[in-house]
């Protein structure tokens, strides 16, 4: 049987897919939610409302982080609020960093923007810090840092408390502004939490987050955390995009923390998803031990793996698909380089379905 | 008693907000709604999804104006969509023309993307389309011409066919884009509806429209009708802005459609609406005739009302809210100009409100 064959009939395991799984969404609790809030609330919910969003959500989030509810912008999905953020702070041409590999549509939004944009490598034993502060002392001028640090998408990785210590002095001395995007902060499966960058310097980093890994993606609701200084420019520039983000769709989350259902169902996820971490890591340690290394995640999304640097040219000439994978291809994560990069989700993936997709991949890699 | 204690105890009547009233909204059946569709298709519509919108909803919009589903962009609000647009379509430094007066919002979001702004003159008895023609013959080089064509806001004016007609033609020769935005269409309440732009020349005009008005602003549903070779681009503009609108919203929307509710409720809005736009219409004949002028809209939510170019510099100096009243300023809605302009929007006010109103106008123009 040639490889040709095999595809026809293999279903392919998609490792494209960084969402939560059908079976994580609280489905019942959303619909009782949704018919509770609108019942109770929808004269208010289903009108035109000030931009920053539902007043009651962001009051329970500005409570669990320490700060005035002012403080707290609730949008459309993170990655909006972010593409604001962007337009607000900076001019077309100036320079951000950003971790490299780093989510991909963060890169796709900055060059839109029209951003120089520098990449600081991050490998599995850390970001290299020390080559960005060098180019900071040379005088290069960045505006912004954009970094990922618990879980990171792509990598997995979390960066360490004394790279978050380093990162915010750095900003404190060279002036610019650091993002930190938190969305998986709240799913780890084992060891112990890092202090939140935010955390390290409330009154000046910008946090976002958001509820689509958490509870629902299609809810779109993310939120930033923002300096006092910022507050009246980014939610002037909001409300001249959308007027207002849907207040329905915060008031269900609202109602899904008030009825008490997130603790439970943050480890109803925490369960599910240390089970399929565990059988990635397992399956990556039988079949690519030697031939590739990846990251040691003890949470989020992804596990992050860089194959043999002899093997990239090999990487991108192979179709995955004809080994029944689905693969996002690395160089996406990547200002420059990636052709030795591939990020692995798991949480959507059965511990079958990464076994076996662990074995083709192994295959693919070694034939 | 002076002016300053009358405003004391004077509760202001607000012609500043162009929005439903409380009392249109369908809470009850929204409220049924929403658990319906989450129970049903939670699963779909709770997930990361394409970013043209829940397919059944983009199916019906199809059917109603006789075009593909893959035509049809439903977003979050259409005025993203026109931001969106506006940054697909345009560069900065490009022309663009607008009915003048017009949607404030639009104006922010022209100047915003950079753009040059023509105002076209819009006055109670029509638009002014010899000046834009002989603009256009003059050499001036349009790009895209914005038109809120049925109840504008803010005047509250009809273009005609004629006027209709006439735009179309002037594009095709003049090679610029029509994007028509209709979100008050379906709310007539009396007389004769008027073929729209986009059925005069289906393959070329961009139709925006919302159910921010039919149904509630809050769940945030708006959407474009695009001509084929738009689709690609402006989907992943879309996509990279906010990766998909919330489908739950969309599918809201949808089952109230398919439930049946959509023909009742808009026959309720016209009706109470009706009765508001007469109590407005009366007023102004009994207080203010001689003194100004004013459209004599048929639907919509808004009277669009000039004070005698005499009166314009007492306009700006008198402050309204001494008198009761809180008014939008006429200047926003002009790129030059509109101090003798004031916005009348009625469907939020009952009728007793809108006389008091209209008598506290009439005492502030005339004292």
């Amino acid at each position: 049987m040639c490889i040709s064959e095999i595809s026809e009939f293999m279903k392919p395991v998609m490792f494209t897919r960084g969402v939560p799984p059908r079976e994580s969404l609280p489905v019942d609790a959303l619909a009782d939610c949704a018919h509770q809030v609108i019942l109770a609330t929808g004269v208010d919910v289903l009108q035109y409302a000030p931009v920053a969003g539902y007043q009651p959500l962001r009051e329970i989030l500005a409570h669990q982080c320490g700060i005035p509810a002012e403080r707290v912008l609730l949008g459309q999905g993170s990655l909006q609020i972010l593409d604001i953020l962007l337009h607000c702070l900076l001019r077309p041409g100036d320079e951000v960093a950003v971790e490299q590999p780093t989510y991909d549509r963060v890169l796709t939004l900055m060059r839109r923007a029209g951003l120089q944009i520098m990449p600081v490598p991050l490998q599995q034993d850390g970001l290299d810090i020390e080559k960005f502060e060098e180019e900071l002392k040379n005088g290069r001028k960045i505006r912004l840092f954009y970094t990922i640090p618990d879980f990171q998408n792509p990598s997995g990785r979390v960066m360490t408390l004394g790279e978050r210590r380093r990162l915010v002095a750095l900003s404190q001395t060279y002036h610019f502004t650091i993002v930190e995007d938190a969305p998986y902060r709240a799913l780890r499966y084992s060891g112990e939490e890092v202090t939140s960058i935010f955390d390290l310097s409330p009154q000046t980093i910008i946090q976002l987050s958001s509820f689509s890994k958490l509870i629902s993606p299609g809810l779109r609701v993310g939120y930033a955390l923002l300096p006092q200084d910022l507050i009246e420019n980014v939610s002037e520039y909001a409300a001249d995009t959308y007027i207002n983000p849907s207040y329905v769709n915060h008031a269900i989350i609202y109602r899904f923390i008030i009825n008490g259902y997130m603790q439970d169902h943050i480890a109803f996820l925490q369960a599910m998803y240390a089970g399929r971490l565990q059988a990635m890591l397992t399956a990556l340690q039988r079949q690519l031990s030697g031939k590739c290394i990846w990251t040691q995640p003890q949470g989020g999304f992804f596990v992050g793996l860089w194959v043999d640097p002899a093997l990239k040219e090999h990487v991108l000439s192979l179709n995955a698909e004809d080994y029944g994978l689905k693969l996002s291809d690395g160089r996406g994560f990547f200002v420059t380089g990636g052709e030795d990069f591939i990020r692995l989700p798991f949480c959507a993936l059965q511990t079958d379905e990464i076994q076996v997709g662990i074995q083709r991949l192994s295959a693919m890699l070694t034939r």
